[in-house]
């Protein structure tokens, strides 16, 4: 069996949960699996509806339909952490070919959980199981232990001109 | 009509064609077209199939089965600018949402068309059309003129480590 990677994609600019699309879309190309867990979002995104377009791909949200302002909520803390179990057993158990962890650095940064239980589920999962970690502000263990990193950088964003979030391009 | 904006992925890191590739699944999802053009490369990859897959998404190569040696062939000049015609047609039509002009910053490394007639296709373009440059080395002139530009920063790549390009992962 092909031995599972770990990626990181990081940084402050537009594209890291997009990369991790694009990844399950070329996977799925391929004939694999992907299980896509989205963090801290559960805003109705345009992608949730990939599921109808692709092939062995599965998405699910373990976060609010709005973002973390100052402090979580129970709410916020409690999707986050049955996020972590679920994905804990889907890593384990080698189901899919692909895990996307997507916005797990956000919840990092909220302190939904601690990165001790993120490395301690990384580290379960089955040996052929690549993950892929998104979100700004990686803490340093997640980039130590991750075999690929990439911080998307901001050298222009259109928001600065007041541009909103577009359906079928952000969101 | 809804405005379209210029974007580019440049940088040396990892996650720009799957950026783009990500961001026409979500447009796909929304109900939006895409033709996606992929300069300078003509290999095999598994993103080909999305055809398959995604309803309302074109794509097309316009590059060699092999990379590009030291200098450019006249075949690999000729492809890129079929390439450049073809999408500066395309994006005068607004018949797609999104045009992707994939690793068109590395076409234009190897000088296999100008800078100048890539700007004179953009601002040629439908009112409504978006598009995506990818490919490392970005021309300032192409960062000036983009509304948003991201720069994919490698921090970490495990081909330093002997992995070599997996089917579904990296093509």
């Amino acid at each position: 069996m092909q031995k599972g990677y770990i990626q990181v994609y990081t940084g402050n600019g537009k594209g890291k949960t997009t990369a991790a699309l694009g990844l399950s879309l070329r996977a799925v190309c391929a004939g694999k699996s992907v299980y896509f867990a989205q963090f801290v979002k559960g805003m109705r995104y345009s992608e949730l509806d990939a599921v109808n377009f692709l092939k062995g791909f599965t998405m699910k949200q373990y976060g609010r339909d709005c973002f973390i302002y100052n402090e979580p909520t129970d709410e916020d803390i409690g999707r986050a952490r049955h996020g972590l179990e679920e994905c804990a057993k889907i890593l384990s158990s080698g189901k899919y070919d692909i895990v996307v962890l997507d916005e797990i650095n956000i919840a990092l940064y909220y302190k939904l959980f601690t990165v001790d239980e993120v490395i301690k589920m990384l580290k379960g999962r089955a040996p052929g199981v690549e993950v892929i970690l998104t979100g700004r502000n990686a803490p340093d263990e997640i980039i130590e232990m991750a075999d690929l990193v990439t911080e998307m950088k901001e050298i222009k964003h259109y928001y600065t001109k007041g541009v909103e979030a577009r359906t079928g391009i952000e969101c």
